[in-house]
């Protein structure tokens, strides 16, 4: 089948590059650990390395690839903003990167980068978007414009804790609905229910392989007290779609794959700015 | 002069041992960087180590060397408490080991190990003192017993997140009074105010030697928001004396240096206990 347009997730660890299809289907998929703060290497060689045999096609990347510390900066496009964003060019053929997105509102600033291109490729004019992750955001889309959102840093947070100090348990962390429940339902702010995780261990309220699940519980549940919506669209697939799933109980209304989504907005943007 | 005790406060990354008098003075102190979790071998021979002359008075021990993980267990003394704490013996001569103690409140939990032995050297039955650190404690007194507490994880998120990640920087830290200002007062809760110091920074709002005191801001804000006492007996010195009186401005009852109050606790809990 023919490609309409090769698109890339090129993120801070790894990226994905998609071969997609006029309708918006992934043909084919690639991945490399690869990314800009872990890779090394002119950007040039590590793309055509990546492209192999897919030469056919124009080729639009989003992701930390176009942030200052990557290959060509792509300065942020302030909210609220329309997701019709003007990708800039990069050096290699008919190759463009989408910018990010800033919102500031007073003292509060927020970037994006990456995310814009979910939620361009989402079918929901009006949604309170959640995007997991890293540096998880939640999204408020108005008339199919990003009004404004906000970043959690709980992926992060949970991977530093996890790697020592007092969360270090020396046993393989397993699931727990429990555990996770519990961390969810602890008291004070964040700072304060973590230690809860060491507390309960100790007094032999938790389960030393549940440690990661009573975090999960804390960090997933305080961006879900911040950001009280009812219908919301999660963007998540795997066990951590199950966990948000279980934290916001009815309040979701869909769940969307992000890899499709990532695919679908890249070609969205890649047609309404002219490139395919 | 003469020593009364050796008192030693050893923790899970240094020890500090301190020859005390009988007035509660600090004639010599020595500190060694092998911690319970740092340092190796059979604690017989490092506490011998850590003595060299000092031999001639009983020895009480405090901190992480009772837990579990130490040289003997001392098992938590469930609060509400009182600081009368009964040291357990350690096949060490004429030394002791002071328990931690354990707070529970239906399903939440804490504990402490070492922080009971500063506020029994404390000259006030009723107060909310603040114990800043790795594992930042609030705790209540009422007629001279612990009734409550409760632990923020502050210390230890703060080199966890300051360590890689979205908040390394490559420059040397300053501290800056106003970036701990504009943290203090970012919105959201921690996961979210967190993030601002990257997004401040990357929007040219936040320089980045500055980071760590933006940090410092939201990570002690989240404690003084939680615990709006007034009167606050502060147990620090040093530039994290000066974070914490800052942030609670005239919120402060009395500010207390931690070292001689440790000696002073290992003393009047030797003495209540009989072992002096």
């Amino acid at each position: 089948m023919i490609t309409a347009l090769i698109g890339i997730d090129w993120g801070s660890s790894s990226v994905r590059a998609f071969r997609i299809a006029p309708d918006g289907t992934i043909l084919e998929t690639r991945r490399a650990a690869d990314g800009v703060f872990t890779g090394q290497g002119p950007y040039q060689d590590r793309l055509r390395a990546l492209l192999g045999d897919w030469r056919d096609a124009p080729i639009l990347l989003c992701g930390m690839i176009g942030s200052d510390r990557g290959w060509v900066h792509a300065p942020y496009v302030e909210a609220p903003a329309t997701l019709d964003l003007k990708p800039v060019a990069a050096p290699f053929d008919d190759a463009h990167i989408v910018p990010g997105i800033a919102f500031v509102d007073g003292e509060t600033c927020d970037v994006m980068r990456g995310e814009e291109t979910l939620l361009a490729g989402l079918d929901a004019p009006d949604a309170v978007v959640c995007l997991p992750g890293t540096h998880s955001k939640w999204a408020t889309l108005e008339s199919g414009r990003l009004t404004r959102f906000r970043t959690y840093m709980t992926g992060e947070i949970r991977a530093a804790m996890l790697a020592s100090g007092a969360f270090a348990t020396g046993v393989e962390q397993a699931a727990s609905p429990g555990a996770f429940a519990q961390g969810l339902h602890a008291a004070g702010p964040v700072t304060a229910a973590l230690f809860q995780a060491r507390a309960r261990r100790l007094l032999g309220k938790l389960a030393p392989e549940h440690t990661a699940s009573f975090v999960d519980g804390v960090l997933i549940g305080a961006e879900i007290a911040d950001a009280p919506a009812h219908a919301v669209t999660l963007v998540a697939a795997g066990p951590i779609a199950g966990q948000y799933k279980s934290a916001l109980a009815g309040r979701i209304g869909a769940v969307v794959d992000p890899e499709p989504l990532a695919a679908r907005g890249l070609l969205r943007i890649a047609r309404r700015a002219g490139l395919v």
